[in-house]
């Protein structure tokens, strides 16, 4: 059975399921920042995934990315798999902007949160969540 | 026609070219470091190659991923595609240990490179291209 690591389940709120992943929405206002977390259990890297679940895997990455991109209209996409902390698998897809706190660099590690107020995430999660929806309907699924 | 940046020309050493990426080792012996630049023009972001080049995409990112694994032994896998120094399209495969030099935190702009001997170059970019010869072999591309 899968679980969510609590570590991920504190500092974002749940937007959608897909096909594989769980999609959340890291609760930061510095950066348009998703997290997919494939609903497997025990899964540390992605070369544990089977072939499959991998081909799933880059197009649900490929989605968030386009949304973030059609949403929030950021200068670059950043993605990353890297769980040096948090043992379960869960891909980072960031819209990131060239007036950023962190940018050109990396914004693991860079700064802490700024928390959404409530109001702002329902907002933002309510915007993220149709995006994907439509997305959804379009391809049929 | 595909043409590399020069920025990772410069950084790297070119290993071996896969079914869609070229696949270059960071001259940095902090980490056993890969970099993967699928062979396509113009493209900065995953979600704008073709479904089809994603799924080789994401296969060979697990074939380096499996490699450095069986190489090196990490403890972790870091897996990025940030591009907000480079817009070329390029994947970052990257072995992590509890003991290097910027765990837990990300490898992007922690410290300068330290660059491999001309001997010690020589020796682990043959060993890597000959792990990727034999999974090709095995897998009879």
């Amino acid at each position: 059975m899968f679980t969510l690591h609590n570590k991920l389940k504190d500092d974002t709120l749940e937007i959608i399921s897909l096909a594989l992943s769980r999609v959340l929405l890291m609760n930061d206002s510095s950066f348009p920042w998703l997290v997919l977390v494939p609903a497997r259990d025990g899964i540390r890297e992605i070369h544990e995934l089977c072939v499959g679940d991998r081909a799933v895997l880059i197009e649900e990455v490929a989605a968030a990315s386009e949304i973030i991109q059609g949403l929030f209209s950021p200068d670059k996409i950043n993605v990353g798999a890297l769980g040096n902390l948090v043992p379960q698998l869960h891909i980072h897809v960031i819209g990131r902007f060239r007036a950023d706190s962190a940018w050109p660099g990396p914004v693991w590690g860079a700064g802490t949160a700024r928390p959404y107020t409530e109001e702002e995430l329902n907002t933002v999660s309510v915007r993220i969540r149709k995006a994907f929806q439509q997305k959804e309907r379009v391809h049929g699924r």
